[in-house]
This record gives C-alpha cells, structure tokens and sequence, in this order.
C-alpha cells in the first residue's frame, strides 16, 4: 500500500507521500510515487498516486508523454482543474486498454490520485481523483485528501489542520501523519518525498526526501512520541467510585433456557 | 460500522464498544455491542460484536439460548478458549443458515468479534473472531485487540499500550482511541461501553456508559484535543535552509516530446 497526503493551507499546498510498495508480502520495494510537472512561473502540478503500481506508472508516463507544444497537455494547463481532468482521462486510458486483462487474473484496477498546485492566473488548488476518473476538489471547509492507508493519519489532521495555518506548521502535521501512519502500518514506510509549494511561486522551490538517518524526521518520531505519553499521564484517570455506573449488559438466558435451568431439566 | 477495542494488561482487560448502526445512510440508529456472559465466582466472558446486526445479533441469540445446564455451552465454558470456539461454532451455524440468502442479495456475511475474559483456574484471556469462525488470541507483543473501523485510534494504542500498563491507564488509552475514532469516521458514535474487568474478580464490577454530556468523557475529550495542540506547537518546524534539499522529481518530457518541443513541430 502506499500513503500520501496534500493540505492546502493560505500560504500553500504540502505535498507528501510515503515510498513503499509490495506485491505481496515477499515482493516488497521502494518507488518514488511522486511527480512534478514543472513549467517555471506558468504552472506547477504535483501528482501523488497510490494502488497498482503498474496502473499508475502507466497513468504518469501516459501524461509525462504528452506533447509540450500540445495545449491540451499536461504541460500546458489553463487551470488545476484542466489538470485533474486530464489525469482523470489518463486514467480512463489506461483502464479501456488494460482492466480486462487484469480482471482476467483477478487484479483489481485500483488506483487513486491527489492533484495539486497552481497554474499562472489562479489560486492554489487541490484534487483528489478516483479509479474511475472522476474528481473532487479540496474546500475550505476540507482543506486536505490523503489516499492510500489514510486512516491512521486522519485524527492529527482532523485536530490540527486549518486553512489559516502556516505553511510550516502544515508540513509538521503532514510529517507526524506521515509518522503516526508509518507506526502502524507495515505498507507505508520510508523515505518519504515532501515538497512545499509555496503559494505564487510557479515553482517548485522546497522538496525534501527523508528516511530513518534524517535528524529533523528522527526527531519528531522520538518527541512526539515523549510527549505524547506525557499529555497522556497528565491526563486524570476515569474516577471509578464517582462515576455514575449502570448494570453490565449481562444477557438473560432464554426463557426456555431459564426454566430447564431453574428446574434442573436434563439438556 | 463500529469501533471496539478491548485490552489485556497486568491488571485486567478493557472492553470498549461504541453503539451506532447503520443499514445505508438513512438508517442510522443506537445498538448495544456488548454483551455479558457472567456467572459469578465461575466466569465471566464478555463478548464484543461488529458487522451486520443482523448476523451478530443471531450469533449472540444463539449463545444466550444455550441451555445453562448444558455443560458444553457459553454459560459452563472450562477456559476462553472453549468461549472462543463456542463463538466461532455459533457464527458458522449462522452463516449456515443466512449466508446463501443473504448472497442472493447482495449481501456480505460480514461480521467479526472479540471475546475476553476470565474463567476460575485461569488467567485473563482475548481473542479476536473472524466471520469463518476462526480466531487468534491476543499476544504479549500484542495484548489488544479492535474490530470495525478499527485503524483511526490505533497510533494511540501503539505509541502507549504495553502489558504493565494500570488498568486504569489502558481505559484512558482505549477512550482516547475510541475519542479518536468517533472524531473521524461518522460511523462510529456516541453512547460507548465501557466494561472494565479486574483480574480474578470473577464478576463485572465496573461497568460505565457515557454519552456526550459525561464530563469524564467531555475532559478527555477537549483536553486531549487542546494538549496535542500544545505539543504540536512545541515541536520545531522544519529548518528549511538547513534541510539536505535534492531536486524535486520532475518529469522529464519523453524524448519524442522533447524533440516536438525543441522542434516545435505541430502535433
């Protein structure tokens, strides 16, 4: 499996996404599942996937072999929504010429995209594409989309994330996300690719790869971890005597039950 | 869906199940997944259910109505394991019974439980039941066990849980968790169960429900939510210049782009 996440915030939109991928348990590997469709001060799309690996390779080489001077590219966007369809439709692409051969051997055609970035003239702008090419778009009122193992990293960002927060600390919520995933989750695992875009940049200016050697990654593992536990022992224990209890669930047997038992019936 | 947790410590085991069911979102109601096979000074088992109501409230029906004089059945069990087994036999009669009918519509034999407990001469024990009947104990290395939407409150678990925990701490630990998760998945809700077992009691001694207006659950809730805040912002954000930067992952234009591009050839 695979986890990435994206969060737009006021400043920008965090990119970050994990490196492992297994085909079953013995055929596990380490593939970057992050690209950059640059064009410098006209359009920076980050493309984050996860699922089958050869479907969304075949998704990002389709895109990545998009003619330049074609200006229905990927390299030449009108806006972050042109790109999320175009994705949309590489993945339809690839799905017409492939998913029957797969279902023949019982694969799935399962993969999902984040879309982000800006494109010269517009804001910021964040998409989340499904397996079937469709789209939705990040709100103010959900600022993020994670795909892949998305659950373990779901509660930090549901109590921290606003649009109103800084780049930075949305980086370091992205990171323990990332983190908190990576503790529980044997299928995600470093190095993970970070790259912070910074709003009206129209480049790529801040990417980062961390594994297990980085000081800043092995710091937040380590004092997040700490101090976790410390929030947790300063938190009061449940004040058994004071609390108002009520009677277990404790199950009635049957009446026919009951009666064999009250009268000591033979079974 | 469901969220329920159930951890083995030193001291005891902690039950903890919430109570929302849903058939499709229009249908969305309360349901007890708690029940309690006790027998005072003998046993007490405590089983947790997740999955179609339907199917793990026949299973639950169908371990209540064993006669209490029948020696083989959940009200006589000579270990957990044989409370285990009894479990796993009841959920294949079940799906014996309804598992081609429900097929006929569409509908899966899905469902999965923990049973814990004590039974007098032996110690503490967990397991955790799959819709086959099968089932597999909680570990050393491992002394919990969830069903349902279970992945949102296991970092918590991870970062805090070890056998030597109080008792009182695990039940913090597993209404975190469940906090966590209720936060997140709107599948899992208020009222939650909270069964907590002290070892060698051979009764339910401790048994509290809360709802939102619980002020033990609402502490938890907001001070937990505002001490990770604080952690989190005590935490350093990334040093960015100091930060190894490597390029980002640009996708280089195929060659045959590259040359329309360099060319500009039409398409």
């Amino acid at each position: 499996m695979t986890y990435c996440v994206a969060m737009r915030v006021d400043e920008g939109i965090v990119f970050l996404s994990d490196s492992r991928t297994n085909a079953g348990i013995d055929h596990v590997s380490t593939f970057r599942k992050m690209a950059l469709f640059e064009v410098p001060d006209e359009q920076v799309v980050v493309l984050l996937s996860a699922g089958n690996l050869a479907i969304t390779q075949a998704v990002t080489q389709s895109l990545a072999s998009q003619p330049k001077t074609d200006p229905q590219s990927i390299w030449r966007v009108r806006s972050m929504h042109d790109a999320a369809r175009l994705v949309g439709d590489a993945v339809r692409a690839v799905h017409a010429r492939d998913a029957q051969s797969l279902s023949q051997f019982g694969v799935d055609f399962n993969c999902s995209f984040i879309v982000g970035g800006q494109v010269r003239g517009e804001a910021p702008r964040l998409f989340q594409i499904y397996a079937a090419g469709n789209f939705i778009e990040a709100s103010t009122l959900s600022p993020y989309v994670q795909i892949g193992e998305a659950k373990y990293g779901k509660p930090i960002i549901e109590r921290m994330l606003c649009e109103a927060m800084p780049l930075a600390d949305a980086t370091k919520c992205a990171l323990i996300s990332m983190n908190s995933t990576i503790r529980s989750n044997v299928s995600v695992g470093l190095p993970v690719d970070l790259l912070v875009y910074e709003r009206d940049a129209l480049r790529a200016t801040k990417f980062a790869t961390f594994d297990e050697h980085d000081p800043y990654y092995g710091m937040l593992h380590t004092t997040w971890a700490a101090r976790q536990r410390s929030v947790f022992d300063e938190i009061p224990n449940l004040p058994w005597p004071d609390v108002p209890t009520v009677p277990p669930p404790r199950v009635a047997p049957e009446r026919t039950a009951l009666r064999e038992w009250a009268e000591g019936a033979p079974e």
